[in-house]
């Protein structure tokens, strides 16, 4: 006898493409997929939720956020929109040190506070793993604050949280001049420290010319490795600084961004089977032009994932639907694509391909309901969200 | 004594840019703004709503939509993403056709519950006024059922429905080859008979090289003139006809779209005080690379309002806040113009500046109370809804 049984349901499974199954039931034991069939076969459950034909696939995969962080940049935003030049900005303490003072000043509690109304816009749009960057702590404090509430968030709403360190997001002002220095200060002190706390499933870096060099990111990625942490990185985002090839050749997760990716960065990245997070967000409120190289992404066989990059300076984004239909339009990503890249690809830029991303059996059983007429239809439109109901762990919850 | 007193908020009133009133209270009478001042000048009121330090603005108004379909488009738009010409879909029935054909389709209960989910997106995130057209129908019944359908949207949810009619709005098939006699079909019998029924506030037409001429726009807005009814146009999307100059020689409240607009048409517009109706969900989706000439605009002292454009083919919009955003970060319009967009000058758009629009004692109490730290923050967030609660002729709903 299984706990749950959807049934009167039509299937994107993600496996293999659309993985379509119309007129279909799934059947959920123990908080895990069970049984996926016909309809009419469908095995004995104590509950049966009739789906009225609404669409099931597997909850949807955030994996690149920064969505702790305190306060906003609307202040600089508008400011830039009314004349000031980035160096006005940055003359009045503007940019990434302006949110990095603004979370600095905030405890767990109120950084939980303020970021829980981001986290349940992206839960509303069938989001049930989310991945949080630290990196606006930039001190062991700090960055051990952002952590804690990043687990706070997963204790208190329904969806999983995976973690990532990136201490080596800026250079703090208490390190000005001395990048290596801070980045010592990364990987012997902060990364061992939260990692012995159990707050990082995996280390991240921002590596660009107004970021840390190749040489530092590999600093850190070798000390990661050492406390057998998996790596990804922020790559060849403004300009191709290689790396694509260097996370890669640390059989990286994933590299993050990759507008200015290079056809050597795409054979390394296939061959280590390193993921091309793709985050469309950031290229529309930076107004890029550059895109990433999908074409050729596509023909190299590497997975592609699609994700929020949720901060406030340059991607002050809430909707992973929404992320679907700029990689479409923007991109020119099929809807089954982008799709893919929010379930089968982000589960693997987040290693959990065994355990989430696709209505498997064995799986758990993390899913999304929808009242819509075809899958591509989450990508289609803008600013709407045709959610019904979220599965978590086998819970079901009505959205209203 | 007033019927309820909205204490400890700040305003942005609108009247004149953002308007604004820091720590102050607004008083509501019959449905109509009564007092507006510091909080602690506040009149007694039957009923207090403390509102937390939240931000009041007006009601937001969208003054251009499609809103009222059968149908959506996702089928073709994914065929397009997957490789299928325009003329592949054309053989397949798609394009604008597929709309009316699904439209044609409907009664007007399906009519209405087919779009009620994208309205209630829409005031879920403080719209008060919609704008709704016909022009999917093309047919005198096709089209009273649209019309009809948005009445009574008007009278199912709090919300305030102005009806277009756009008979004009592409070419049935049933009139192939013969658009004057298209044309003198609106004219003649369509107009006529939906202004007797009440049902026409405003008329509209699409005038482009793929819509009606110059001179097939100027019969219906001779028409609607000796019927006592304001028009609008669909102007210069995706080629500069005129039509801007052309409405406002009819004294047209608005011209709309409007990025190949030339000089001339904006000399006109000023003259006329013809609002500029700018639709960003559009260019966004269609990958237009023209923007209008917002400071051109700015300069002749156009209006410019902001609306969705919400239709199926070319911008399944259905946030009014995602507009501002893109009309900010696409089109550089500051939050202010944006903002102002959405309320006083959209307002103006729709003939409603002396009934709503700003926080101005005597106006209807159409009202939107949001959990931001400034203004800007409305159209900064892409896919965040800060809406706390709305008043609707001053009855106040809260939004969860
Ligand atoms: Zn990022
Ligand atoms: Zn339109």
């Amino acid at each position: 006898m299984t706990d749950l049984l959807l049934s009167n349901v039509h299937l994107a499974t993600m496996d293999n493409g659309y993985g379509l199954l119309h007129d279909a039931a799934l059947a959920i034991k123990d908080g895990r997929i069970a049984w996926i069939g016909a309809r009419h076969d469908a095995p004995p459950a104590a509950h049966e939720h009739d789906c009225g034909g609404a669409w099931l696939t597997p909850g949807l995969i955030d994996c690149h956020t920064h969505i702790v962080h305190g306060g906003n940049r609307s202040d600089e935003w508008e400011a830039r929109l009314n004349g000031a030049t980035y160096e006005d900005i940055a003359r009045q303490g503007g940019g990434i040190m302006a949110t990095v003072r603004a979370t600095r000043a905030l405890d767990i509690d109120a950084l939980v506070a303020a970021s829980l109304p981001r986290v349940k816009a992206l839960l509303a749009e069938g989001v049930t793993t989310l991945e949080i960057k630290s990196g606006y702590g930039l001190a062991l404090d700090a960055e051990e604050r952002m952590l804690r509430a990043a687990r706070r968030i997963g204790e208190l709403l329904p969806v999983r949280v995976v973690t990532t360190f990136l201490g080596a997001h800026a250079l703090p002002p208490e390190f000005a001049g001395r990048p290596d220095d801070y980045i010592t200060d990364v990987c012997d002190v902060m990364l061992p420290a939260l990692a012995a706390q159990g707050l990082v499933d995996a280390v991240d870096a921002f590596c660009e010319r107004i970021g840390f060099t190749n040489a530092q990111t590999a600093r850190v990625f070798d000390k990661a490795g050492v406390l057998g942490l998996p790596v990804k990185l922020h790559a060849e985002q403004l300009s191709d600084q290689g790396g694509a090839a260097l996370v890669a050749r640390h059989g990286g997760l994933s590299a993050d961004h990759l507008e200015h990716l290079s056809e050597e960065g795409i054979a390394a990245m296939a061959r280590a089977g390193t993921v091309a997070v793709l985050l469309p967000g950031a290229y529309y409120y930076l107004r890029e032009t550059v895109m990433p190289p999908i074409a050729a992404l596509r023909a190299a066989g590497v997975p592609m994932a699609v994700a929020t990059d949720c901060n406030p300076g340059t991607s002050p984004l809430t909707s992973l639907l929404l992320a679907l239909n700029m990689a479409c339009t923007l991109w020119r990503l099929t809807p089954q694509e982008a799709l893919l890249g929010v379930t089968a690809h982000a589960a693997r830029a987040l290693g959990l391909q065994d355990e989430i991303g696709t209505l498997t059996v064995g799986k758990r059983a993390d899913l999304a309901l929808w009242n819509i007429a075809r899958p591509a239809d989450l990508a289609y439109a803008m600013g709407f969200n045709p959610c019904q109901a979220v599965i978590h762990g086998g819970v079901l919850r009505t959205i209203d």
